[in-house]
């Protein structure tokens, strides 16, 4: 095919590539009999151990280039291997049935697919894609070609694919992904994350027409304005490359500002500190000049694993975030676990609507000893840097004064049993349930900072799930209703001196920046790719002025005209 | 057993009588080989035909005295009686495995359950309990025993059981049925809604404790605080019939309240109205004296069938509600379907969080057809009486005045036809977003009023499923951040000159009506039931007293705080 498609822009930059398009190859085996089974076993056998090697090789080469972390996905591929439900199970067939191995893996491995897609769970429904991936190697193996997998990637290119699973981005290898477009997804979808915390330019959600895009089609990829160019003529090739250097230049002017504070035109300073998800993002963190963390998301700890990590395990984790981020401040959020983020090993209710149920400090506050053994790793880590502690999910006075409550109990167990705990950690909360917001004035008085996670509070003051594609249009943050809430937020946090952040995507929106920055917010925490462009934007920015325009903003009725309005006032600012 | 249980008064008075336990033997059958197989399949067809006429008797029985619709249920059973995966499936097997019917009936069903049990979707999941229940009665017929089922009810009993299921409220004969006790249920679950509707005293939530109690054992059920009294001594029974006797004289000077209209002890006048969710719940409405009708769900009339309701099949519908009421308002809300009340035959998305998903204006918006045919239907009953439409769950602009554009092209084309339509058709919306009510001073100039809808604003403020138990501690009506966003639309509505009403559970309490009376809500729509106390209470309560309160309460820090206030006022109001 030629021609263009639209998506959303989820990772900005341009990119001009061959199509490399994953997993899609749609090959359907015919049912045949076999003359001799135990060969058709014997081969199939093969085939797996052949697997096998090829998945060890992955994982080693994963650990080496992305972590221990990255690899482990691998290990659950390795270990679908050992399945008696898949595996003997294909096995079995065959020699009930004298079929040919093809036919068999694809009848056994389709029907596992379907019980687990059908899965409530999401993990369970996550354990699909594995086995689809796993499959499609042992399939390849039988037919005697080579697997389309992320890992056989070895020239540069423009990676298609439907979504990218976990699995999948755990091998991406950046020397040769140039960027990659996939046919669902939303600005918040796993793969959107994972683009900008990797920098590859992404365009997710370009709808079907990707389908038709195969292996080798050069592409152009303008993940600025999210939209590809499938087989584009050379005009359109000579301007893009044009667009690629100037976008390529203006990145070199950003990385200038690395080592700067973040000052607006008139003077006013404020912090822009990074999102984290795990310890391998901490090396982004540094190099984009981050002057903190303003989220360590510390579910990573709990995943992918059969039990609980202990207290010492969480102390080293912490401790080296500390230690690397030198005595610059660093915000740990406690467990935010349940709701779509399950545990195998925990045994969790299964709920209805899970964002609205026992997640977060919820579950904490239900499970004490998970959430001490946490909170004790945290004290014990304090005195090796600059440490803040956040609740997630508080939404009443009560929930903190208990957290609270539980935290001032183990640092007094400790201080007695002689193990130094920093005496200066600053206590604060998430503020992404609506009541929270809106009774931000009485938590003002028992937290020491607010970090804003618009992420869900966008969610739950419009009603409306973040990853549903059906109700996406409701995910506004420039919405007057939610401007609203932050500014109740700061003012709140102000009265009573303490200062207030913001940790979700909003905190990296060039058209929320000007607005929060006039508004009075005192740190933004983001993708470690939009700490730069912030820092530029900030830099030209006069908090002054937009402090002016703040109650102006707010008497706008909807989220475009107070768009129209950023995008009028930045443009006159620039000329 | 003796003793106590305690719940949540979910529906409040006062009974004593004897214990009626519902299909809750748990009885399992041997598995036992027959001699004569045929003779065994003979047995079963035998069972399963007398409980077809059985449940015929019942349908009709039910169909004379609670209408069609609450019938309907024994349909679905009548139906089960032909379905070839059940009843064909045990046939089959006694023939195979020449097993005792007792046996097989069981092992059928319980896998039948099992599977539908586990299914994600709330109405196959609501069939289990359809399936639970017509094994029980084949079973019955085959042991030769009677059916503890409601039908068999004949003498007055509180009932006792899990949970109630619609096919379990429908057959209730409140000529014997003087209260009932469930093991689980909230406040907002259905037999808690049922019972208040019906007006019945019932106990939710009693916990697993209600499972000891057996058929025949004297109970006092308290539901006024939520305490059953399992086997009572004579003092208590004594102590508590004087307690009866009060009550229901006090019900008795309630009723002499029907025909008063709703005026404060200072002369200030507000409306109470009613929310049905059927026809059938008029004739409580007007034995309760309702001013209007401040919430008719139509969602009955899209439930429970195979396709969609016509358009003249609504319009008989909505114009016999006007023209009951009377020329009293009437306010029709359109379909709020999606999240968790789900229609097989529409062919909904399943969703991680159907609260936050595609539900109601949403969905009406989505699939104009559906949504148009309402609005005609809605748009011709309106010349038969004072009708108000209201959109459900908008959370911006943008939806509200698509929905109001949509109606207003169905009334021009009526009008082209020459169909009468009303002039004064007022047009408003549901508050229970949260980010509708944040930004109402916008919607005010659209809408002609406003309804508060607490149960979902609740949900979405606090971020926490209200069907939820494990997080029902943060369903809070008077917390101060809930009280901050009705004082809000309340103040946006009048600035603009339109009224607010109120239809969540929230406006039949007693805790919060002084609260909302001083805020100055224009309009309390409550269960039929909670009328007369409601106007019992605004008589005795000064307007303007609790309008200089609103800001001392808007200052207090909790819920409970806030309640002991309202507490300590309205008791020095009685001294």
């Amino acid at each position: 095919m030629t021609g263009r498609l639209t998506g959303i822009a989820a990772s900005p930059g341009i990119a001009l590539a061959k199509a490399f398009r994953l997993n899609k190859e749609h090959y359907e085996p015919v049912a045949e009999e076999v003359a001799d089974k135990d060969q058709e076993i014997l081969r199939f056998s093969k085939a797996v151990e052949d697997t096998k090697l090829e998945l060890e090789e992955i994982k080693a080469l994963t650990e080496q280039r992305m972590g221990a972390a990255k690899a482990e996905i691998f290990e659950a591929h390795l270990m679908l291997l050992e399945d008696p439900d898949y595996i003997d199970a294909i096995i079995e067939s065959i020699q009930d049935e004298s079929m040919n191995a093809e036919y068999k893996l694809h009848e056994v491995a389709s029907s596992f697919i379907e019980v687990l897609s059908a899965m409530d769970n999401e993990l369970l429904r996550e354990r699909a894609a594995d086995v689809r991936d796993v499959t499609g190697r042992i399939m390849s193996k039988l037919r005697g070609i080579s697997y389309a997998a992320i890992s056989a990637i070895n020239e540069p290119c423009i990676l298609i694919a439907d979504d990218l699973t976990p699995s999948d981005t755990a091998q991406l290898n950046l020397d040769y992904v140039l960027g990659f477009v996939t046919e669902v997804g939303s600005r918040t979808s796993h793969s959107a994350i994972m683009a900008r915390s990797l920098e590859v330019p992404a365009v997710v959600g370009a709808g079907e027409g990707a389908q038709d895009i195969v292996t080798g089609t050069m592409l152009i990829l303008d993940a600025v304005e999210g939209v590809v160019l499938v087989a584009p003529s050379e005009q359109e090739v000579e301007t893009y490359q044009k667009s690629k250097a100037s976008y390529d230049e203006r990145r070199a002017q950003l990385r200038k500002l690395i080592h700067e504070p973040t000052i607006s035109s008139d003077g006013h300073r404020v912090e822009l500190a990074a999102n984290i998800g795990s310890v391998e993002d901490l090396q982004k963190v540094l190099a984009n000049g981050a002057e903190g963390i303003g989220l360590f998301r510390t579910e990573f700890l709990y995943m992918g694993r059969s039990a609980l990590p202990s207290e010492e395990e969480q102390f080293q984790i912490y401790k080296h975030v500390l230690e690397r981020m030198n005595n610059k401040p660093v915000v740990i959020r406690t467990l935010d676990i349940g709701g779509d983020k399950e545990l195998p090993y925990m045994k969790l209710p299964i709920e209805s609507n899970p964002f609205l149920g026992l997640r977060a400090v919820r579950l904490c506050l239900s499970q004490e000893d998970l959430f001490r053994t946490q909170l004790r790793a945290l004290l014990r880590a304090s005195s090796y840097g600059q440490l803040k502690i956040m609740f997630p999910m508080i939404a009443v006075m009560d929930e903190l004064l208990a957290a609270k409550q539980l935290l001032q109990e183990e640092k007094e167990k400790l201080m007695q049993e002689g193990i130094p705990v920093s005496a200066d950690i600053e206590v604060g909360i998430m503020i992404e349930v609506p009541a929270a917001a809106i009774a931000a004035d009485y938590l003002a008085k028992e937290a020491d900072f607010f970090s804003i996670g618009t992420n869900d509070l966008i969610q739950y003051t419009m009603a409306a799930d973040r990853m549903n594609e059906n109700v996406s249009y409701l995910y506004q943050p420039c919405h007057p209703s939610i401007l609203r809430l932050i500014q109740m937020v700061i003012q709140a946090a102000s009265k009573e001196g303490k200062w207030v952040g913001m940790c979700g995507e909003m905190a990296g929106d060039e058209h929320a920046i000007p607005i929060l920055l006039g508004m009075g917010l005192h740190e933004f925490s983001m993708s470690a790719s939009s700490i730069l462009p912030a820092r530029a934007l900030i830099k030209k920015t006069s908090q002054n002025e937009w402090a002016g325009y703040t109650q102006q903003i707010l008497a706008m009725g909807s989220q475009t005209q107070i768009k129209q309005f950023v995008e009028q006032k930045t443009r006159s600012d620039l000329a």
